[in-house]
């Protein structure tokens, strides 16, 4: 087995020795004589499995018992949806920033629920420069409605690799995020928020699973005149076992979560990221203009860095040089194209140093 | 590693040979350099993977460029909000057939949908009989309304273990049906059917996707003005590929595909599940009474099997004596109590065998 340089957006690495984990219980998880794959979920094996994914997701993010975690499906994508269903209606609004792609999405199905069920939507700010997006916004650009239901943020935006270095203050509104290509990233402070949520995919685990931080008082706001399934309260009740969860997924994200424990926890995992987007970004800093970084210095993202060379051909080039360096997943998303290394919690800091020197190799070589 | 003899409902046994390739492949898919469960969805590796299977389901099903083959996450306890959101409002009217616990829940989301969407739903039949269900609706029982939008039925109920023989005829309706605990069980002339949905977790992989047949000309009669993520007209569009796919499950449900090509392919699968329901329906037949079947026999499920014992405490035995030789998941649904053997594609004639012995041996011994 030959292991590439990950440097995937979503799904993504995941830590080799979850992985590992992974392979040696396929057949047997325990000695239940059955996978992971094939034990009910409601039996005691899966739910010893599911217990201890929520309960290591508490512990990282130091949640007291005024929050609920769910484990849902239908990633964010989902929860675009599904936060405007829950909380909007007759009668209320919504504030939407956007500084991003994601943002864009989220407010569209937002716009789309109002119209269906009820309720208004406001852009409180966008960062938009044409079609692309630079920056985070500065508190003052903010037009934030002191009424609102709720006010939806995206922490990092993972196709431009843009990040809030803090998040923004809105006032005693609820602050809902999606922090899908964050979650984690280093420890967090969840007390300024109502609701985050975030797709496993990124940072925590494989695809198949949402995890949902809410507050309890924020949850007990949410309509009860939807489908079942769809109801936040539902989900809630049933501790996320309202339908039969995606069990791998879950069993995949607890071997994620112990792994993180086993690297110092989120300060051991912080202190790696930080080290590794500053290799990556001093490189390209370094390159002496043979690289460009459409995002400002200040809301760079420290899991997505995007960057593009003088050519396209050139942008090709390096792609095909990083491919014999063993380095996969380095094209830019294709809405943006340029190029674009994720560097999630599971990317070792030899890959973003391997990286790193190739990128100052090539401004060498081509500059 | 001991395997037991797993009878679980689902998630349920799945075969060997699929979870071994699973193993072999889980640090490295091909020479991809990573994990399947590292790999972007949208890279060539995991492509080929969705189109095999997307293609293996299609050949499997006989399906002709007029049906539409969706992957999607929710489990068909999503496809109970999500069939009535896209297809019925204001002016429409679904008929609903109800012969088990999933119908009741597929029956209450459409009415939830229909009081916050428009529209109406009507029960066409149901053979409720008190708190149980112990056949499936005769012909002349069905109240059809030929105005219906789609008439929604339950191929094979699996809490109680009621299965349709064939599909009841409801004219030019429209007809939905969940299969989840009976797809692709033999050969299936689907041509019947304008929309047919499976969570994988019985018959045809983990949990964590749904498999949805449609025709291409009913899904063209879905609404657009849900948010996006709900719509099947944007799934579609999108190849399943809207949002991020839970990637593991689809590439499992592959290797169960595959597995099931190797053992003759639908015939083959069917021969060996009408020799391991025989086997098992035999033993508890040939018990002298010992056993009760609250299921008439013309309705009983090829793939649950439901029995009780004289007493709790008699069960409580039968469940312990099983334990003892390696057979699990026989414990009946918490909702209704008794024993239930699931006996899916993936369970070998070899353990209905056993079960079997084990039931005439319990008998006698305790008759």
């Amino acid at each position: 087995m030959s292991r590439a340089m990950n440097f995937n957006a979503g799904p993504a690495a995941l830590p080799l020795e979850a992985l590992e984990r992974a392979k040696a219980e396929l057949l047997e998880l325990g000695s239940s004589g059955a996978s992971v794959l094939e034990l009910s979920h409601r039996g005691k094996e899966y739910t010893a499995v599911h217990e201890e994914t929520i309960a290591r997701l508490r512990k990282l993010a130091q949640l007291g018992d005024d929050w609920a975690v769910m484990l849902l499906q239908g990633g964010a994508s989902q929860q675009f949806a599904q936060v405007p269903m829950n909380l909007l209606g007759a009668g209320k609004s919504a504030d939407y920033v956007v500084t991003g792609v994601w943002g864009e999405k989220a407010l569209d199905e937002a716009q789309r629920t109002a119209k269906l069920l009820g309720g208004t939507v406001r852009v409180a700010a966008t960062t938009a420069d044409g079609k692309a997006y630079r920056r985070v916004p500065r508190q003052d650009e903010l037009s934030l409605d002191a009424g609102a239901t709720y006010v939806h943020t995206t922490s990092n935006e993972t196709i431009h690799g843009v990040q809030y270095a803090s998040p923004p203050a809105v006032g005693a509104v609820p602050h809902v995020c999606d922090m899908s290509s964050d979650f984690l990233w280093k420890p967090t402070d969840f007390s300024p928020y109502a609701m985050v949520y975030a797709g496993a995919q990124k940072n925590i685990g494989p695809s198949g699973i949402v995890i949902i931080f809410a507050k309890k008082e924020f949850l007990a706001r949410s309509r009860t005149d939807l489908p079942k399934i769809l109801q936040y309260k539902v989900q809630l009740e049933n501790d996320s076992l309202y339908n039969t969860p995606p069990t791998f997924s879950v069993y995949l994200a607890r071997n994620v979560l112990a792994w993180i424990e086993s690297q110092g926890g989120l300060p051991g995992i912080e202190k790696a990221n930080r080290e590794k987007a500053k290799l990556v970004y001093d490189a390209l800093d370094g390159g002496k203009g043979f690289y460009t970084l459409p995002v400002e210095r200040e809301s760079r993202s420290t899991m997505n860095v995007v960057f593009r060379m003088p050519t396209e051909a050139l942008e090709e080039r390096f792609l095909a040089e990083a491919k014999k360096h063993g380095m996969i997943g380095l094209k830019g998303h294709r809405s943006v194209g340029g190029m674009r290394a994720s560097l999630y919690n599971a990317v070792p800091v030899a890959w973003a140093k391997a990286l790193a020197e190739l990128i100052s190799e090539f401004a060498r070589a081509n500059g």
